[in-house]
């Protein structure tokens, strides 16, 4: 196919398929369907079990572990990354979905469909605009304490499946609440069935690994073997079931799961159902695509290869909307399956492609065998799937690194378990920004001195350094705007105040990064001020950009004393005519 | 009265009246009653005047003048600033308000009332929380592009007193296509009052001010005297309507003012209209905290003295419950007022008090005679007081010092006038602070070299300076936090792949005044990747409590490089060591 160029470039950029495809050969496509075997091995379960986490329909799972595969594969990035229903995103279409209909309703299947529709909507519109960055403002530990406290929750909400008794709430203690209330109804064969199967997926996540590996394998066939545990689960918990008919003595099964290709769906447009989702979508998509892009990146830097974030966003945008469309619900890039499937060798996002064609293949003609599943399997998949998310050391790192992030943490953390995944993570996001606010507009000041036989400043409270009393140095360690204009003017005004013999202040703006229109209106009112008390007001180590703009203003004009390229010119002028003149 | 000292430290510190109180004599009290009665004056016709503008029965705009005033002589810490009604204040009443029920309805005095206590509420538990710093993250463009395009909304919300039409709209375009449609039905009666009146008051404010002086008045005197202009408008035009009856030919008057006292009136505890008020009386709250303490400070600092922005939270707050209880509505510090009030020699907020006094007075006997007043004159005082206010300016200084503020003043103006007082100062704080974190998501960086002569180091590109091509010396100019750490990260690892013979990385961190936890992660990250390419990585000028912090986490242990004081030290070692050894 020969396009024009420009046509091309653009072509390449949207669509990266033409890039690796363009170079795929016999070697890639045996590495790919390799890993495309074992990845949907170890996804047909997890589809099942998110699919019942989302409260959806279990052949849900199955659905969006197709096309939205293929989209990606098409439109995405990252050669290693496998997208397709994931535990958080899984609760966070719950607690949506599950505030506008009643779970097992046709309005909450549509609302999910809906949800999907609109974060693919969201995703693709940010990666046009290349909005990408705004990723970037949630921070890390919020992140890791939204993940730690959702695993938790997605842990506890599973129980009601091992003990098969009901159970509701989006948050830890309501769910705990109604666990309480409901535990006396334990079904005894059910809580085995559980039970072992946790010992069991417990025992291969952390015990089969050293065993291979003892006999010989090789470490990345025994990861992935240790992977895909859960299979055997399903298949022996499902035999055991239907040999002995456990379903007559209470135990919960998948039962009928619809044989054949995913329907065509199609989002609801209602503006009313669009106006109640809008957040969520915006939250689901957004958690979504950070899950995703940490993971592709980590990926990818094991292999020097990049990924593009805003395209990344495209490609994820790509895979939801066709979830909508075929019977889905909200995807996106998964830690564990990713892992696996770059473990086991894949090496474009064809292997995405062919895991398709085999969940296609097993929603065409394993789904029968689904009939005797036991949930309390599912549900153990999820747990010990989702409590190798729960990392409570951020808590301890953040504390003793910093008191603000561990603020931000423990709020998130708190709310995400008390009051749901939505209120958490905004909540989380708010925090973190209001934070980091709330520190650049009380900005740490110090006042420095000459450090003995250098041309170095620093702090006079923190090193011996040589200083001269008619003459103030005051380093600013923030950028001067808005939000700290008049907390500067008060604290220079106040320490002049205190002293008598000062006759020159000099502001040492090395880390002052940007001064704008209000913290310039602020500079000329100590300028002003300190001139009415015969102070004369210096600048030293102005930056490039910042003095460009004060060129712009009158300031330098109006400026009672001067501006110094660097601290130590203003000190050695400046101190040196006062010792003469003493 | 004799307190137990903390007692009276803490009533010292909430009750400035009995600071100022307790040193007050015969000397103060002549002039805070010359202040006073000059002040009333002044406020008659404005009080009236800007109860009309926020679609209230003229006595509420007296009544807001009365006990208000008290409270914060009671309360307040500026010695001259000047309480009652305010032209934006009223103007953000009215929107609010006029959401919520029709003017001249029982509802929409209800409705007035309950805003001015929930605005006093909200402003007390800012001040008793000291959270008086939140009002700086209004930048000073942002504010005064607010108020510019409030005054232009006021002024033409005017013109149908002027004309003697009817017209509505709460943005500046519905009040044009309103005033448009009515046009035809002028009153030219009242259009010859109202712009007689608009000449005189415009050649009072310009032009009476200097001839008072050629006769040798002095400055202060004459200053006060043309502020009192709309005193002679009100009496002349009311005794011209009187004496040729002209309310009977089509000129709108103020009609019955009660005479009396204030009434006691109570605030609506309806939750419902406390839902629909809330975002009202915050914004309104705010805005007229930052008008009065702006106003409060540059008097203050005429005389070296100061006022506590929490105290005055605290003032402001009692004000408008004061106001809530007293059938008056939304107050704060007004700027033409307080001028006049320090102008006319007010030592103490007990001006304020009698001002209050002499308010009262007016209710009690002088509302008969402004029966035929012209709704058109008040009209005019208030345009010719709200143009004052309007200063277009802004845009071009904005323009020419930074764009990010330009951008941030010429949207809160568009919004304000196009959609109304409320969106615009929203969006106006909104992007404020969003641009702002977008600057800080994508920071400054500068390669540096050494200035020759010199142990200071400056950006490449715009100093001729020294420089070794082993050692990429990299200054960044911004704090690290979770908004900026995947940019960081980027940057360096792709200015690194672009040239070979970098063996050392050094970071220059001057202008660093913040890790956060997500940096600290983004540079474990660069420096592991930076270690896999055998380059090492330096910092240098780290800050003490930047410092602090690294030491409480693992990242220097695994540093590569080293930590150096001044960044000359580290061009000495390593850029010498590159040159021994090539």
């Amino acid at each position: 196919m020969h396009l024009p160029a420009p046509v091309s470039k653009i072509a390449k950029r949207y669509l990266p398929i033409l890039d690796w495809g363009s170079r795929y050969n016999r070697d890639t496509l045996t590495s790919d369907l390799v890993a495309a075997v074992i990845v949907t091995i170890m996804l047909i379960p997890q589809s099942l079990a998110y699919a019942l986490l989302a409260g959806l329909p279990p052949e849900m799972g199955l659905y969006a572990s197709i096309l939205p595969l293929v989209a990606y594969a098409i439109f995405g990035t990252s050669r290693a990354l496998a997208v397709g229903p994931v535990a958080v995103v899984s609760l966070m279409t719950a607690a949506a979905v599950g505030n506008i209909a009643d779970q097992g309703s046709i309005g909450y299947i549509a609302a999910a469909i809906t949800l999907a529709f609109m974060s693919g909507l969201f995703l693709l519109l940010l990666g046009l605009f290349r909005l990408g960055f705004l990723a970037n403002f949630l921070s890390h530990p919020v992140i890791a304490g939204f993940i730690t406290a959702s695993g938790l929750i997605i842990a506890t909400s599973q129980l009601k499946h091992i003990l098969g008794i009901k159970a509701e709430g989006n948050s830890l203690i309501s769910l705990l609440l109604s666990l309480g209330q409901n535990f006396d109804q334990t079904n005894v064969i059910t809580l085995l069935i559980g039970a072992s199967a946790l010992a069991f997926l417990f025992w291969v996540r952390k015990g089969l690994k050293p065993l291979l590996l003892a006999t010989g394998m090789r470490p990345g066939l025994a990861a992935v073997l240790s992977r895909v545990g859960p299979v055997a689960a399903v298949a022996l918990s499902t035999l055991a079931t239907w040999g002995w008919a456990l379903q007559e003595r209470g135990v919960a099964i998948v039962g009928q799961v619809p044989q054949g290709l995913p329907p065509l769906t199609l989002p609801s447009l209602d503006p009313d159902l669009w106006g109640q989702l809008a957040m969520s979508a915006v939250l689901t998509s957004i958690i979504g695509f950070v899950e995703s892009v940490s993971v592709a990146q980590t990926l990818a830097a094991k292999k020097r290869q990049r990924i593009v974030p805003d395209q990344e966003l495209i490609g994820l945008g790509a895979s939801n909307i066709a979830a909508a469309f075929s019977g889905g619900y909200p995807v996106t890039g998964g830690f564990a399956r990713s892992v696996v499937n770059f473990d086991a060798g894949a090496e474009t996002p064809a292997a995405g492609a062919f895991t398709a064609v085999g969940i296609l293949l097993a929603a065409l003609l394993l789904t029968p065998l689904l009939f005797f599943l036991p949930k309390a399997v599912l549900a153990a998949t999820i747990i010990v799937a989702v409590l190798s998310l729960v990392d409570l050391s951020i808590l301890s790192r953040t504390w003793s690194y910093s008191r603000i992030d561990f603020a931000a943490v423990a709020a998130t953390m708190l709310l995400t378990l008390g009051m749901g995944v939505e209120i958490g993570v905004s909540v989380g996001v708010g925090l973190s920004i209001g934070l980091f606010l709330y520190k650049t507009s009380r900005p740490h000041v110090a006042e420095v001195g000459l450090v003995p036989g250098t041309q170095h400043f620093r702090n006079i409270h923190r090193h011996k350094v040589l200083t001269q009393p008619s003459l103030l140095s005051i380093r600013i360690d923030e950028s001067l705007y808005f939000a700290n204009a008049a907390y500067l003017q008060d604290l220079i005004l106040n320490r002049v105040a205190c002293e008598q013999p000062i006759r020159d202040v000099v502001l040492m703006c090395s880390a002052v990064n940007e001064i704008d229109m209000s913290a310039l209106e602020a500079l000329e009112e100590i300028n002003r001020r300190l001139g009415e008390e015969n102070i004369r007001l210096h600048l030293s180590e102005v930056k490039g950009p910042v003095m460009d703009r004060l060129q712009r203003s009158h300031f330098l004009q109006e400026l009672t004393g001067e501006v110094f390229l660097a601290q130590y010119d203003a000190y050695r002028k400046l101190a040196g005519q006062q010792v003469t003149a003493a």
